[in-house]
């Protein structure tokens, strides 16, 4: 038996990669030094070992303790280094029954298997060399999309785009740190090979950069976990009538998303390619002296967070202009849409309401909807994706940061690339001006794992779901 | 681009044949004339028509409307008739998100394919002579199987042992037949190829198989639905504890079977290799005038219909051996497992009434326990499979049949041979016993597929799973 290379453990891994559950199939991937000598010990058929990369062959798995045959099952046959891990690697592609899944595994390890880590197939990927970490944490974010734009952008990660960008940044500093310490070589000399016109733009043109994308993390999240809209307004202005009218609406794909998240005040809608999080608020009271009431309090914290905010309106109530100009306190009336509710019991009192508030604010988007009778639904749907659009940056040719850990590491190198600017500007020598640029270097690799400690590793890859 | 010979349909059928949700990998299955085509219109990478049969190649998913990357993929190729189906297949091995499974089954759509439906890969597989009706019939049992005394049997099925054992049958029918019908074409000389005797024997023999097949069928659906176990007693005595303790100490096997069939009264539990169905009943009073009433009618039901009966006794209340009697009216003693609950609390009283039970019920089991405490559920356990064991087939060496359909194709066939022993014992004529012979021979061939009306083919292939 030919064994592999060996990347990282010495363990041969397994676990069920597809979905919990009963389904036609099921597969069962199996990976590490000893893959084909285990498949080979439960497998009737041609021999595992022997065979050719990237082949598939049917044959029989076998529990080679009692010599029972337990299911008929392709095995696809990935050879090391040509495999997801760079290990020997076996796909089992078994009947999708729980008792079998369970089964397999279990005589596997009976075999010299470990069940696999969360994660730990694609962290070996990592170790092996074929993915960076930035592409390797991509593979979660992909399995986690649940909308058009999260997953556009998990994608963009995983094949690359995002790393060959940072790697860019990179090999700019890395090309001024070496001419830096060509400098230092001759320190005695008192040369000058890096101009330092030259250094500070270029070191100030970096800071911008990563500042920037430091900064679209912001959009980025929300892209990944859902845009915050909030729901917000006088009590009994319709406020969970239209948040329920939208999500039924949409149940079929709102059932499809089950289980992202969900509160009692939060539900998440796709609109468009966005998955929108809804966050319906506690009304609003109308009388001034309670103003400054706690639910008040609550629902400008939400609206303040939110990308987007609906502040329904009751046109059978009386409406105080003054009173929602305090509610929407901090919040760009551009990022504001005024739906007036009951167009359908109240048709003129909701436009006369819509005039009123026209003028009042400006800048904000005006609707008259009902949303008991869910009318204008699909012109909201239509201002909630416009004023979403203007926010997010165009991930088709800005590239976006969805992860927490990659935006702190940008925030850290853009600091790093400031502090090199001003080192310049002070005129310190060269050997304190390469010390903040390796410091900036040193955070952009982290990014992409070329310098990223055990126990970070551990705990990236232990968000992952087993099997994968 | 090579298509390969068509076995059934025109149409390119495509699936998701992993269980649903969100996972590490995800399979979409891809079967007929046009797969090869399809899917090189969504895929970059080497060319899949081009392909080796039995190769799997890496590649992307790409929307050529959009020219939107969608995934990473490793594309499995199984080129015609060397197929599962029989026509040319693919296999995406695909992220596991509900975005992107969504995604590529609609793309694949757009671009010819169409949803398949339940059991459609296996009825092509089917109708192209890969398996025959049995089998596939078997494919579906594996799937749903729960236990596994379930699986072992439907494999068996799956591998063709079972629908041998039929063809062996029929092969000896076919004989028959055919000598008879040497004697019709041969009918003005009077000629006797077939020995009356020899064939009388021959369908007697054939009578008592087909009948103890079709007697099977009981066995083999308790086995593959669960094996009803009944728990009766007086109101009291510990019942639904017992069942508590029972499942409680099974938790994580039952969680693992959970939503096979579960209602009010009854709970599943695997003991060993099979799957119990338990039956917790109504308590049954202990007062003689109430002997009649609807609970213990229910429960005395029940306890006729279940394989083993667990009676359970309160050894505080007074023990009326008469009323234990008519409870157990019609159930051999044999099948019956007195459990005198309690022990815990009074251990004196525990033996006292195991003993007179003893004496009362000599071919009874009897047991003392404590539900409570749960002590001498082990043994509880064991007596239930000595039991059950007793009662089921040998599946190593006897067939044994599952299928509500077999068994009535079996009965019917046993009826007919019997017939033709009738018609020998009559001194019919040999074209009056090839018909029966050869009513026989139908209803077997009903089992393995050769005669199955399309109708009857589609309500088995309904039954089946999407993606398989």
């Amino acid at each position: 038996m030919q064994t592999s290379l060996i990347y990282n453990s010495e363990d041969t891994i397994c676990a069920i990669s597809t979905p919990a559950g009963t389904g036609g199939i099921a597969v069962i991937r199996l990976s590490g030094r000893d893959a084909f000598a285990i498949t080979d010990k439960v497998w009737k058929g041609k021999s595992i070992a022997a065979a050719t990369t990237h082949t598939a062959h049917l044959g029989l798995i076998n529990d080679p303790d009692t010599d029972e045959v337990i299911d008929q099952a392709v095995a696809t046959v990935f050879r090391g280094p040509h495999s997801f891990t760079g290990d020997d690697t076996v796909e089992l592609s078994i009947h999708g029954s729980r008792w079998i899944q369970r089964r397999v595994l279990a005589i596997l390890q009976s075999q010299g298997a470990r069940l696999a880590l969360p994660g730990e197939f694609t962290r070996r990927a990592y170790t092996a060399g074929h993915l960076d970490l930035a592409e390797a944490e991509a593979v979660a974010d992909v399995i986690a999309a649940s909308s058009q734009a999260a997953h556009r952008l998990a994608m963009s990660q995983l094949r690359g785009e995002y790393s060959k960008h940072i790697a860019g940044l990179r090999a700019e500093l890395v090309d001024l740190t070496a001419l830096l310490e060509l400098e230092l070589d001759f320190s005695e000399e008192d040369l000058e090979f890096a101009s330092r016109t030259r250094l500070n733009e270029l070191s100030s043109s970096i800071h911008i950069q990563l500042s920037r994308l430091a900064d679209s993390y912001k959009a980025g999240a929300n892209i990944k976990d859902g845009i915050p809209v909030a729901i917000i307004g006088p009590t009994n202005a319709g406020k969970s009538s239209l948040l329920n009218a939208l999500l039924d609406d949409e149940r079929a794909i709102v059932s499809d998303i089950h289980g992202t998240t969900r509160d009692i005040v939060e539900d998440t809608i796709e609109i468009g390619p966005y998955l929108i999080r809804f966050r319906d608020t506690a009304g609003l009271r109308t009388t001034t002296d309670t103003i400054e009431n706690i639910g008040i309090e609550r629902s400008q914290a939400a609206a303040r967070s939110a990308s987007v905010v609906i502040y329904m309106v009751d046109p059978l109530a009386a409406t105080d202009v003054a009173n929602i100009s305090n509610s929407l306190d901090g919040i760009a009336q551009s990022d504001v849409i005024i739906a007036v509710n009951k167009a359908d019991i109240a048709p003129a009192e909701a436009t006369e309401t819509a005039k009123t508030l026209a003028d009042a604010f400006p800048s904000a988007t005006l609707l008259t909807i009902s949303a008991k009778e869910r009318t204008a639904l699909a012109y909201l749907r239509e201002a909630i994706l416009c004023h979403i659009e203007t926010q997010v940056p165009d991930s088709e040719n800005d590239v976006i940061v969805t992860n927490a850990r990659h935006a702190e590491a940008l925030r850290n190198a853009a600091d790093a690339a400031s502090a090199v600017s001003q080192a310049i500007d002070a005129g310190l020598p060269a050997d304190l001006i390469a010390q903040d640029l390796r410091a900036t270097i040193h955070y952009l690799s982290s990014i992409t794992g070329e310098i990223t400690p055990t126990e970070v590793l551990s705990t990236i890859f232990s968000r992952f779901c087993i099997g994968k």
